[in-house]
């Protein structure tokens, strides 16, 4: 049982039979063939808004070219410290802007609140020439820590940064189970908030490597078309990616998988609890955990054959991630307790 | 019949049979795999020589990142004047490598010569802070003219680059149908007539999308290592490169798809050179044929459902473009003869 | 006599004078001094326009932050093959714009002609993705190989660049030369004839070390603005670039010493040209001469103590440079003479 | 009076006459002249080491450069969180160095304790591909809030650094200020201790625009070379900048300024503390003061002709800065303490 990620569930069948079933002789290359204009269509639809989308096959090329799009290279990306794009793409926001500087904002949990986006864009020196000049807002949903933005929490901080000017991206490779978790719309969790650029992810939950930039304003997309290829992103054969992120987004694939992890993360949740020594570091909203507990309990974990993301952070508090994904089963979580004996 | 690149066969039943076969429930991330694991012994054994592998899924990654790891950013790198690097790839070697410069030398049927190497390289300026410095060599096998380089040509080239210091990186997008012209093994193709890094692609010859960069000099790979990840070209279910690439290379699944798609460019080349009005601008030794044809003929053809690339380059020769792939048929062929009435 | 470059002669005595006076206790920091102030007043008066101005201490940081301020990543600069930015400034231009191509024009004596721009451009594949963007076309005035554009020619390139979107820009580290060759008003010669920034240079005719970016499209300026602090070229004590400058463009110093520089440079080659053995690769239109001549001639100048810029270009043809500036005298031009015995 | 900088300082009397006395008809460009060569003999006799110097006219040049030498793009820099790199260049060493993050430490009065070094070395993630690499330690000298590191905390945080790898870089823009207040030598400072590279400013304390990059681990001289040209740094008339570099080192002039600056800082001090609604925010150590006072005080004090640099920062706590300079006279302090009624 490999709780360490959701990542690691390899690909969920309907997306599996998509690849089985699609399997012309010859394609379209590039972005030409007619699996990509469904998508951008689906997604159209399904986000009640026009939009432009550039697939890839990574969540770090996903966050760095929107990214890029917003942002010059004396420009700053202001994010949650513990954002992904901050600690955990080698620095790839940084190289694909040509240098941009990210700032990490603190915030329980994983997430930036209102009075701390204003404080700091307030403290900003914009105009000033000897100072990176903020440009992009860069919310994570859900965040590293596991927690969920509602609606009204992202219309808060996006209409803080639209105040300054900045324009603001959405990391949501994991945007899914947020949605899961809220009773809202993908168009009330992005643009309808005030999202720009929402980096829609597929990878973690259902797909093998699929990703999606969706650009609601697409003043920025001119950029974002030629550094897509220039930072060799651009996928010959995109059918391959589109398929995927098609099957996904049908008969709401992505929500399903979504809601079943998120409810296999509160099954995980409530056994865990139970064992007297382990607690929680950040409240589980959705399909991620983040927990202490006594270095017995790892071992006895890792005997009976559990995997998690251990030591996901040693600083300042040492602590572990376990995750769930559309593939957890509730025979998985049964195993968890009985190990535990809870 | 759509003859515009080898790019535009889908995937190698082979391939697709090992897609739908290895479907697990969970996988390793990234590289932790056991196919990325298996795929580097088969290189090894296959190469005759340990070496680092980084899988990407797009050839400008592939070239790119391993023209970053021989480059400094104000290094020089020789290629051909018509090289994909050169022309299509958007200025990708430009940015992951920080800026270095791309030199094009000419060469007649986009091949470079040796006495024109040594000609460049001896008016080169080196040690001289203002210019940039010349520390590689990028070599097309085949060609961007669909020729290809012997062992010996290639041999004579990586010699005069070494004795100025330069690494030598090839690029392979069509590796195997060079190998598949020539009596040769991939060794003598590769680290033993001097090249460090090979780029190998799999993408136009059997893969939806997998390219592997091939380090025969280890000392290359520590850069490319962050590069690949800060680039954002590591991609999380590695084992959906690695199996495609495994297969690619087992039971000469590569130059069985080579030398027919060769096979296959030699009986269109028969076909055409049979109408009078066409001719090849490039001696076919692979499996693109580069073409003059009056407008009439390209309109026969057009309205007889062939595509091909047209107006490959309209300057200072216009001319276009047929390629065969692994999935061309005699059919295909014959089509074409049909067309042309010969 | 060391006729190597005009950038050999130190400083003009006015501005070496002004150096002097111009001793305060304190000064503003940055731009904000009165001198920079002045000076862009008086640049504004005498180019008949509003500007703004951006000074630094070097050539190749004035060219490479005029390039940037014009052009995305993905960008492509023309200019001429022979340009400085192309061969002489380590890949700065590259570096500055974040790794935007310079693709170099052939030409005749250092100029690109118009047929020669309308071709290339009408051959750039404008809005291809896989295809970086021609952006920027930069003139060198006077160019690499020591003629001039006239104001027909500069609005002729100029207007066929326009007509494809590229913003223009002048690497002016010789324009007062060309000024005093031409009959014609600084307005004339840049932004009447279509040129957004001129890359104005003093270093070489006067100054110790003194540039200045006169922007005429100020949309430029925004980037600008932040590129030049964030490349480390904005000055503290800006006074001291700003004075060079001033002084440099008051009273006519500029045209004046360049007057000289090109009379001196007229009567250096009608000696030279009375050597039977010496002759000029471009016709000299200002103060730069290139030569071929034998290897005696050469010796023999050497052991009189006659200084050139040998092995100025070594392929295809070897030739000398030799360049006189605003501190050249008669007496250095007759004793060339005495050498040669003409 | 001007306190806001001790920047404002235009030049030393010594400089000023050397750069009236050095004024020759020709010199030899770019390093190649006698003076810039006798300014290396100079460093290397004071510094009693083998060193390759790099002179720039920008102290934001000297330490991109110089981190630039150190560090990969996918490097880290870590250096205090106030440190002027982080907070005043607008992103340069993330330019220079092709996008390398920059890592803020805390720490109480601009300084790194070892302490904090050491825990954020030992949690940084070294060899995991995902994670910027640290590979540089960069220490202001004094620091960003005016202290000063003895030769003992130097050589402690660089021997840390050292034992995971770390090279270590000086931002010496005031490292005369902190010789001035300690008892060692310049190279128990620097090298002695365990610096790579010290970038030694002259421009606040004597020169108009003049610094040093001084490479003690020669083996980084290399990429420095290259990229000062690359990025427009390298000046053509190299003497300007290497006879006030010269004279700033001759004869102890750097040491007698600085003294005089560290003196008319204490005796600022010793005013200001006598009145009794202004406090000290970092203790005084050499020429830089930070102030908290009552708005009523600063305006008494605005009134009264004295500027100073106010709102240094505004969060989390509001405050000034004052400093003095080699121009600051004992009537400038005796015209505070008269306004300020002490």
């Amino acid at each position: 049982m490999n709780f360490a990620s959701d990542g690691v569930a390899y690909c969920a069948p309907e997306i599996m039979a998509r690849i089985v079933a699609d399997n012309p002789v010859t394609t379209a290359v590039f972005d030409a063939d007619e699996i990509t204009a469904a998508l951008k269509e689906r997604i159209e639809a399904m986000f009640e808004s026009e939009v432009d989308i550039f697939t890839v096959a990574t969540g770090s090329a996903s966050n760095s070219l929107a990214l890029a799009a917003m942002t010059q290279p004396y420009g700053a990306i202001l994010s949650h410290v513990e954002a992904h794009i901050q600690t955990d793409e080698c620095g790839a926001p940084e190289m694909i802007t040509g240098g941009a500087k990210l700032i990490g904002l603190p915030g329980e949990h994983g997430k930036i609140d209102a009075a701390t986006l204003e404080e700091a864009l307030k403290h900003s020196r914009f105009g000033f020439t000897h100072s990176v000049q903020p440009q992009a807002l860069s919310l994570s949903q859900i965040t590293e820590a596991g927690t969920v933005y509602t609606p009204d929490e992202m219309a808060d901080l996006c209409r803080i940064a639209k105040s300054y000017g900045l324009k603001v991206h959405v990391d949501g490779a994991r945007f899914a189970n947020a949605l899961a978790a809220l009773v809202c719309s993908p168009a009330e969790l992005s643009w309808k908030a005030g999202v720009d650029i929402l980096s829609l992810g597929a990878t973690k939950n259902g797909a093998i490597a699929a990703e999606v930039i969706i650009v609601f304003d697409r003043s920025l997309s001119e950029r974002l078309r030629y550094m897509r290829k220039r930072s060799g992103h651009m996928i010959a054969k995109n059918r391959l990616l589109a398929l995927q992120l098609d099957t996904y987004l049908t008969d709401d694939l992505w929500l399903r998988n979504a809601r079943h992890a998120n409810d296999m993360g509160r099954a995980l949740e409530s056994v865990l609890l139970r064992a007297p020594d382990i607690r929680l570091v950040h409240p589980r909203q959705a399909n991620e955990l983040f927990l202490v507990m006594p270095d017995d309990v790892l071992e006895r974990m890792r005997k009976g054959g559990i995997k998690m993301y251990e030591n996901w952070r040693t600083y300042p508090l040492r602590h572990h991630r376990m995750a769930t994904s559309f593939a957890t089963t509730p025979q998985d979580i049964d195993r968890v307790a009985a190990i535990l004996g809870v």
